[in-house]
């Protein structure tokens, strides 16, 4: 790659949030030398501090309109309750050319809040970088979190192609796979693809809470593989999760219903006794699985 | 350890079937040097030809009640329908002494099939040791499946604690703990920390599937963390499966219904924008994870 190639594609960026996503994008940014600067911005005074003994940031403030004052981008990295306050007090600093974008799982909201007050020629490029761990917090974060993975950008139309370009290589650079498609689409195939689990993940555990004492007690000792894996998703940051339901209702709202049917389905079948109606239903879910590790998403 | 607890268990076990399960137990018990002779039993001749060229049996047959005749130990690891032939196939075959055990996940059924048949002074001591992967096959077995895990037994009441000793020493020595449970309970719990969740896991990939063609080819593409997991578990053998909800109805249902109130709850959340709820609910089952990493089976 050629020395051009390799100059840091912004002055400063600014990290408003710095959890898990916030920090790992800090961290390889740090690692590529994607960005002169960086400046932290979180809400805690705790994480803050945590920034510094991390060398993850070059400054740490408290105040988002701060930080967005001079940064070539700003990326958002909170959860999306928090987006309509920051759009309010980010959005008119940006200075002219300046990008703001963000990592959130819920695009079309993020349009209608965070975009919704830039200031004159700035630009807004939402993003979702489809990664992450269920880990929560700056020391959780690591360079490699959004390697081989895809991000999905969904900037309106009409939006700089040089802006998208320039957020496009940023997480090209991060070690992504970059897509752009429109917000609702996104918001669909995420629901299905992810809102939709967790929410069953977070059920199911909690089903097994409020079983009677003595089996609740085994069913912590005996958690065999599948249940395992949904409460490893279940362990996700409750605070993100809520504001992902709350902003993609409808899809999610949608894609329950489709999951319910299917359901039903397959309980009518045990109750019946239709031992060739779960071999092939299952059958059928263990190809699609094969698409996927196919498609190298495993 | 001394001389003696390093001494062989058995002087010959049968393996029937010899997939997943039964090929890791080959492997352990050849590792640990817990038999002089395992003879491996498969239907299938192709699985056959693998134990030659794996070296993973001392002999193989396809003869289930040939297998038996003259083993110390016979260990049943095949799916749950073949359960009742294989009863009627080896029962009478065992030696005085001799012990037959499986390793299936419902326990109710094993003893009204398998354990319905035995010689006279044979010993019935079914087990199930919660360990596994999404893969099947005998080359898809490794000798360390059980180490850390829980293997629990449910023998009836009046079975030899003798025979039950020496079931559960086999496991230990393969790295599992044990404990013995009531067949009925040991079936409830598995239903919700495990079936439940497989079933749930089927049918959202196939949800999904299910979707207009563009979004599907994209649900494959960014299948993100939460669909990821899912679909690991939909990768499970269909026939195993198929026949854990068949024997195993009563308790899956009462765990369904369990489930599908609880859904309703989250489910009027999110359309009514109760955030309080879901981050409530989000958090219980966060705190519930913990509770299990900190009992060690993650």
């Amino acid at each position: 790659m050629s020395a051009l190639a390799r100059a840091p594609l912004f002055d400063s960026v600014a990290i408003v949030g710095v959890g898990l996503i916030g920090s790992s994008l800090a961290r390889v940014i740090k690692r590529e030398r994607l960005a002169r600067r960086i400046i932290g911005c979180d809400a805690s005074a705790a994480v803050r501090r945590k920034l510094k003994t991390l060398g993850l940031t070059d400054t740490a403030t408290g105040d988002a309109g701060a930080s967005a004052k001079g940064a070539d981008l700003v990326v958002v990295c909170t959860p999306i309750s928090t987006y309509a306050a920051l759009g309010r007090a980010i959005g008119p600093k940006l200075k002219p050319g300046a990008i703001l974008s963000d990592v959130g799982s819920v695009k079309q909201v993020a349009i209608q809040t965070l975009g919704a007050h830039l200031a004159k020629r700035a630009h807004f490029v939402p993003g979702h970088p489809v990664a992450g761990t269920e880990n929560s917090g700056p020391e959780a974060g690591f360079a490699d979190l959004f390697a081989g993975r895809w991000c999905i950008l969904t900037p309106a139309k009409g939006t700089s192609p040089r802006a998208i370009g320039r957020v496009a290589e940023l997480w090209r650079r991060a070690g992504m796979r970059v897509e752009t498609m429109d917000a609702a689409h996104h918001d669909r195939v995420l629901a299905i693809t992810s809102h939709v689990p967790h929410l069953i993940a977070y059920t199911i555990v909690n089903t097994a809470n409020d079983l009677e004492a003595h089996l609740k007690a085994e069913v912590i000792k005996f958690a065999a593989g599948g249940f395992r894996d949904f409460t490893r998703v279940a362990a996700s940051d409750p605070v993100m999760w809520r504001d992902v339901f709350l902003h993609n209702r409808e899809a999610v709202l949608e894609m329950m219903g489709r999951l319910y049917e299917d359901i039903a389905l397959l309980q009518k079948a045990i109750r019946a006794g239709e031992g060739k109606t779960l071999e092939d239903v299952f059958a059928r879910a263990r190809r699609l699985r094969r698409s996927i590790v196919a498609a190298k998403q495993d």
